[in-house]
């Protein structure tokens, strides 16, 4: 039997426990692979009554076998965590309890007990007060891939990643490099070759208003063409590059899987006004492929019981359709 | 009889002259306000051949009288300009051309004979080449607003707004001032109520990932917050710093009307993601109104009787609804 793939419960004040819960009910009309939640069982439990979902719950000790998790019950590995109620305000209380729950999953992959990683939302703001950072990076930096972490929003439509990711606005340019559009490049051909058994057309977008590619020191012409015609050289598919703002009118017509921007914002934002939520968040680059759902804590409707499970399903069946 | 509008006719190159022949012959069917051209008579003539389009030119002087324009013709204010044939490569040969139109226009704004004017598309890598630059920005110059132009890009349901246009992106984060910001949508509160008689709701979005709001020395915290509160107690009605990657999901449900942004790329690239082409350029901050078709010269079908002129009717009929 394949291993199981983890979800880690995120922020226990978010709508996370709930669209697991979901999930897990629907798994069988989804045909999901199996899954085991990291989290508190203590909150767990209380969260679930809250919500008056009835599920059954069982504990799996760190060296679970695989052949026992296939009862019909949501297995949990249990990190220590508790609160006064089963929803409280989201506060950096819980910040050491949700990267106790990386650690375990992080274990895990190392014992190669788990196939991948999913995580819930996180409280950015919350759990990374005062730094300019966020899950992609944290693991990055557990990894030691030394920024050389990935960040694909992946949708079967179109996909779209940034070089830089969250970092201060006003240090991007300075962070245009050709090595590393070249590096990030090649990790995102090699997944979609590899896992997605595609060839992939990319795009890739100038950093400045209508991409200066005549200007004579521009990073178009200086950084981004160099690195373009590298990448060529190695038989990987990339145009560009492509003036910013019409950079997302015309991808289905040519036929373009992958837009690669030089900034988060930069792609992020024309890709959710297409696409809002309906997206998973892939971090590539690390020894194991990390999931989470594309969308925040939606604090303001924790613990009643209304959360739309779908993009954590995304998420799981996204690991239905790759070769791991 | 109200003034006309003048159409300069913008890069000889290119759809200008199709368009807006097509546009003169639904001048009725669309009810269009009486237009007159700014352009080369030679040229336009030649076009028109090539093109196989026939419609009655006639030339008028700069001293030309409003109520002698009803006649069945499409009115040609001439400025000199020849090339060997009708459509030619693009190429800085038609630049002094093309300024030569803008200031013909200029004219006819200080003789009061003209209520505003639309331009034709320009190519704004050869019309201002090795500089960051575009039609916006000249204007600016011209009537020494000193950068208090306002770009507005206008569709019904949203318009979008950036601070700063055409500059180089490293440079943007210098440019975010709270003067600015609050100058130009003072500029922006005022063009809706006078000329749209509409208050208008605006949403403006951060700098950095995310927007840091909680960060002690973002640019959200020192710059964009107190506009807000000062535009606030102006009693214009502006929400924000949102966070600029999701700010584009939920305009609708807001009922925001325009979203202001810090740059070029952070509003334009999303809003063209949804509304492509289906758009007007709009310059505020002029002693007069400027509007041009939200499209490039298309240079690809230019001559080829293919192009369609939609967005210069666009642009036209927005002069009918506004109080000019």
């Amino acid at each position: 039997m394949q291993n199981p793939i983890a979800i880690i419960a995120g922020e226990p004040n978010s709508i996370s426990s709930e669209i697991i819960f979901k999930a897990w009910r629907l798994r069988k009309k989804y045909k999901l692979k199996n899954f085991i939640v990291i989290g508190s069982v203590k909150l767990l439990t209380s969260q679930k009554n809250n919500l008056k979902i009835k599920i059954p719950l069982e504990v799996v000790e760190k060296d679970f076998n695989t052949n026992n998790l296939k009862k019909n019950k949501l297995f949990i590995l249990n990190v220590n965590y508790k609160q006064n109620k089963a929803f409280e305000k989201i506060s950096t209380k819980s910040n050491k309890y949700i990267f106790n729950c990386f650690r375990e999953a992080i274990n895990l992959i190392k014992m190669n007990k788990i196939s991948g990683i999913i995580n819930c939302p996180v409280a950015k703001e919350t759990l990374f007060k005062n730094r300019n950072s966020g899950i992609t990076e944290y693991l990055g930096k557990r990894f030691t891939t030394k920024g050389q972490e990935v960040m694909l929003i992946y949708n079967k439509n179109l996909s779209v990643s940034p070089l830089t990711t969250h970092i201060p606005f006003k240090t991007i340019s300075r962070k245009i490099k050709k090595k590393d559009i070249i590096s990030k490049l090649k990790i995102i051909n090699y997944f979609y070759r590899k896992k997605l058994k595609k060839k992939p057309k990319i795009a890739i977008l100038g950093l400045n208003p209508h991409s200066h590619t005549t200007l004579k020191f521009s990073e178009e012409k200086k950084i981004i063409l160099p690195a373009i015609k590298k990448l060529n050289k190695l038989s990987i598919s990339v145009v560009g590059p492509l003036s910013p703002d019409t950079s997302f009118m015309f991808f289905k017509k040519n036929k373009i899987d992958v837009i690669f921007g030089m900034y988060h914002d930069q792609v992020l934002t024309p890709f959710k006004a297409l696409y809002k939520f309906d997206a998973i968040n892939i971090t590539l680059g690390l020894p194991f492929i990390r999931v989470s759902p594309d969308h925040g804590t939606a604090k303001n409707i924790a613990g009643k019981n209304i959360a739309n499970p779908k993009s954590l399903i995304e998420s799981i069946k996204f690991f239905n359709s790759i070769n791991i």
